[in-house]
């Protein structure tokens, strides 16, 4: 396997890692200082270290223990200094009400590498919609 | 400008005309063969031209006439062989029954270059959901 794959696949098994501790700082260290997030809720976009680990905060308050990220259909692209995968994640974790949330979504993610180390620079989570209902659409179990 | 930056961009700039001239033959050029796919609508993903196609021809029969995708806060990085751009569009254009749909999504457009030719091999589009309703959600103007 070529030496970027493996380092970014490196990565984002690290990045699972960091949800399921919840490490916080851990996680920031994947990203660089201008990303650009885009998530399955509002806004459309957010952008910087700061604001990026605002929302991990937030996503991490929801749960009462880990966040576990079983990834599906990972692909994976790695060229020098430019990278990208996609995968479908299923995020399972219970809720500080203890209700278990578990649910499929989309997500990719966009690298580079910086003074020579792989960083995250965009990743994009998301759900479908039904356009009938104009609601969250999840494939029947 | 880098020369594969240049490229990247002139694709991206195709890809919206195809859309504005519904030109399912000249946009499927732009797809590697296979293609995955991540839309606003279910199901999770598509994967292959062919699935690829049957969609956007079905996007395409909802308009009466162009659909305009104007494109914001582009970023495009493009090494060597591998490449990722991504962007807010606000896609408009009037619905068979007159109406006009005016929509902000979120797109995330992931390239090779195979045998010399920049093909997108992985697009991720989407529109967050609101939690507090868990439908789709859109900047208030």
């Amino acid at each position: 396997m070529h030496t970027s794959e493996t380092e970014v696949r490196a990565l984002l098994e690290a990045r699972v890692e960091c949800s399921r501790d919840k490490d916080v700082e851990r996680l920031m260290s994947l990203f660089s200082p201008g990303i650009v997030y885009v998530d399955v809720v509002p806004p459309l976009r957010i952008t910087g270290r700061d604001t990026v680990r605002a929302n991990f905060e937030r996503w991490f308050g929801e749960y009462e223990g880990p966040i576990d990220l079983e990834t599906h259909d990972l692909t994976v692209e790695a060229g020098e200094d430019t990278a990208y995968a996609h995968m479908v994640h299923r995020d399972t974790g219970t809720l500080k009400d203890g209700t278990v949330r578990s649910v499929l979504v989309r997500s990719t993610v966009c690298l580079r590498r910086i003074e020579g180390e792989w960083l995250i620079t965009h990743e994009h989570v998301s759900v479908p919609i039904d356009p009938a209902t104009m609601r969250a659409w999840q494939p029947q179990e």
